[in-house]
């Protein structure tokens, strides 16, 4: 695996990077590609979403049950966003505001600036929202509404 | 990058799996995780689809530029979903259908049997659909039904 480009985005730190329940995740950052793939960028200005497959590359090591910022309850890693999971790999979903040659301007970014970017995919449909179950992050949402 | 386990599906060549404009991706499968990462699993039942990302082990080398079976012309690799690309990672939807111990029942598999699995993440929510834009995709298709 090689990086196809690096993020540029507002956080120098994790803990900038907004998380847990009430996170909004509207902060914009361009995705740099290396100069000689630029043209595996054609055509992609025709999409409105991304997929962006990215390196969390801080992390070190794993854990197999977690307890993540949106619950105080332990998970398995395979159900929850968690860095450290046995391949460090992260996957966001960005809307694509321009580009300019290698640089994509995108919203909704996550990730570390400098993080290295493994790759890029059109973003092509939904699941209906009525047929999206949330498991444990929807029974946490609900046991802090019966809570506040 | 350690595979985190294996894919079971009904194809044994990339011939059989549904392609093109008029594909469907309803195929069941199994997910088979290897048995020390079993409590990573911990609570995802609970979520209706999942990420799963995969490799593409059988592609060898890369195409910037390339013409995807849904049209008859030529995209960026980063706007396709191509398996000749820099990294070969691959992404699908599915439908988690059932969990029994380390495996996974799920519906919308599109990967070869035996495919070596990277990772899984929850699928927590949707670009609404009236909002995503679909490129050259949107337009093959309409260029299609001009034509037929």
């Amino acid at each position: 695996m090689t990086p196809i480009g690096t993020a540029r985005t507002p956080f120098a730190e994790t803990k900038q990077i907004p998380k847990g329940p009430d996170a909004k995740h509207d902060a914009e950052g361009v995705i740099e590609i290396v100069p000689e793939l630029e043209p595996g960028l054609l055509d992609i200005e025709g999409f409105s979403h991304l997929y962006v497959i990215w390196m969390f590359h801080r992390a070190e090591g794993f854990d197999l049950v977690g307890t993540p910022p949106s619950d105080d309850r332990p998970h398995g890693v395979f159900a929850t966003r968690s860095p450290r999971r046995p391949n460090p790999i992260a996957l966001t979903v960005v809307e694509l505001l321009r580009r300019e040659g290698p640089r994509l301007y995108v919203r909704g970014v996550d990730m570390l600036d400098g993080t290295p970017i493994l790759d890029i995919k059109p973003y092509l449909s939904s699941v209906p929202a009525d047929q999206v179950r949330r498991g444990w992050l929807a029974e946490a949402e609900a046991r802090r509404k019966t809570s506040g």
